[in-house]
């Protein structure tokens, strides 16, 4: 029996985020809606910039284990802080929830990562990322006992930015393949895709990966196509198991070979932050999955623990998914 | 003419707010309700049991002047951080609404002050507070400049915890009143009252406070009655100028001497977290007072503020409190 129901391997980071108009947005040349990488310098000046801020541990994988944790499930983190005040933060914040973390801190420099994540009016967030220590995230952080006891091992397509990451995670695709687990990707954003379209593909065709999640844009960009029915095609043939392709309020589509099914979104009244919507999608998908629920059920949960996480700020649930009464009907 | 409404001096604190239970507060022995100070072992040991938490920039004062300046005032801060993450934070953030906040931060330990506040399921909120580096406040950090050119003066119970700020605010009223203004405080917790009681009664009968803030608790601690209409009647004679007692959703009285009036809470439907509700009333009362107001008004601000502040986590507001159509109907 598996230890841990979901190892998630990620960019560390803790969130900084403040609400503002478009007006900033394009005063300051932020992308709207994107995940931009920014270096040191820019982000001094961008935080002088910015206004008052509330801070909360984030970074993509660490959401989704962390919301998989909070709807019930065992899960596992592997990521890179620095041993400052925000590494403090991520750190507490993981393992209060009850995951396993325990990569090594940096000793110093660079500092812990942080995203400025400036969210508009309209709920959209956009995030500017200074990576900090996670770019020293290696092969000698993959703990092989935590991924050989990971039913699903997860990772972000964001890990193809820090420079070494990349062979910590096909190092860890190979161990939990030769344990008999399954390992899963995010796309993670557009631009990320954009960047790193052939080796994402090739995660894909070469089978290191057997499930992959993606929102609308990330798989048409993934296929350089405007056509989603064209893409989810391509997804049914380049995926080993799964690809479940979000679509926002109109839900989600899980693509199983030649088989498409449609899912519905849950209906969210008022759009405070979408920080985090997808991120929250998928632990909900994989705490359904990894308990053996089948594709609609487990697209019930992940779209309720989207749907939560963008009617409040910040992508770590404030309290626990499994209270809620609708998460309880499908989990019991 | 004055360059500052209100300059508020206090502990410069960042709070580290987590949801909890009823049982967790008497497992980990926290008093519910109250601020208690703790060391940095405590703090410590505290941290490593409590949940994940989100960050946000506090300090009672702070609060205070956050509020004020969000309602168009303008202002000035006095309080202490360290040279590390969390005083980069709580700095941002004061800077960033516009605050003129330049005390020197140590150049490293004690860290910055951070207090672990706990949220009830009723939203009440119960404080517990590592000083850290407020514990340096002292006379060198008082800019004449800064308290001569303030219409207001407002400072804190708390800091007679801190070993040297109560000289720095014997210092800043003198100089305030050597320049024709008027100095404010808050009484902060009934069992800060308790600690200082005669030293807090010498501020008002000497005259060194012109307006002091109280909630009723504290205002039955302070003449040590637990009858309202005696402490209202000892806080006439002993009072300057003004006392302000609030009394949660009962609303508040303004005693002038031997005048007392009486003005309504707001309706606040759903109380999710009541830090910084005090902090808010104070900064909404003041926003009104300095800009000559009547006391109706003024009360009605504050009411305003703290009926805001009590909707949401965490004792800043998270958008402009000047948009809210109830404050621009008073303010124009």
């Amino acid at each position: 029996m598996a230890e841990y129901d979901l190892l998630t391997i990620g960019n560390a980071i803790v969130d900084i985020i403040a609400r503002t108009d478009d007006a900033f947005l394009k005063d300051a040349g932020i992308e709207k809606g994107a995940m931009t990488l920014i270096d040191a310098k820019r982000a001094e000046d961008l935080y002088a910039r910015m206004g008052p801020a509330t801070e909360m541990s984030g970074g993509s994988a660490g959401n989704t284990v962390a919301g998989l944790v909070s709807l019930g499930g065992r899960g596992a983190y592997f990521g890179k802080v620095s041993s400052d005040q925000l590494g403090g933060i991520f750190t507490h914040d993981i393992q209060a929830l009850g995951i396993h973390y325990e990569t090594a801190p940096l000793p110093a420099e660079p500092p812990t990562a942080r995203s400025m994540i400036l969210v508009t009016p309209d709920g959209e967030r956009s995030m500017n990322t200074y990576l900090g220590a996670c770019v020293e995230l290696s092969t000698d952080d993959i703990d092989e006992a935590v991924v050989a006891a990971s039913r699903v091992t997860y990772f972000e397509g964001y890990l193809w930015d820090p420079p070494r990451a990349k062979d910590a995670i096909l190092q860890a695709a190979r161990i939990a393949h030769a344990a008999g687990r399954e390992v899963a990707m995010t796309l993670s954003d557009p631009f990320c895709v954009h960047r790193y379209r052939a080796e994402f593909l090739d995660l894909l065709r070469s089978r290191t990966v057997d499930i992959v999640f993606a929102n609308e844009a990330e798989a048409l960009a993934l296929y350089e196509t405007e056509i989603l029915k064209e893409a989810l095609h391509h997804l049914g043939q380049d995926t080993a198991r799964l690809a479940v392709v979000t679509r926002g309020s109109d839900g989600c589509v899980v693509v199983e070979g030649g088989t498409r099914t449609a899912h519905p979104a849950t209906f969210v009244p008022h759009v405070v932050d979408t920080t985090g919507a997808g991120d929250l999608f998928a632990a909900g998908f994989l705490r359904g999955y990894t308990q053996g629920l089948d594709h609609a059920q487990s697209a019930r949960l992940g779209a309720i623990a989207a749907g939560h996480i963008i009617s409040q700020i910040g992508p770590r649930p404030q309290t626990p998914l499994a209270d809620l009464p609708e998460a309880k009907a499908i989990l019991g």
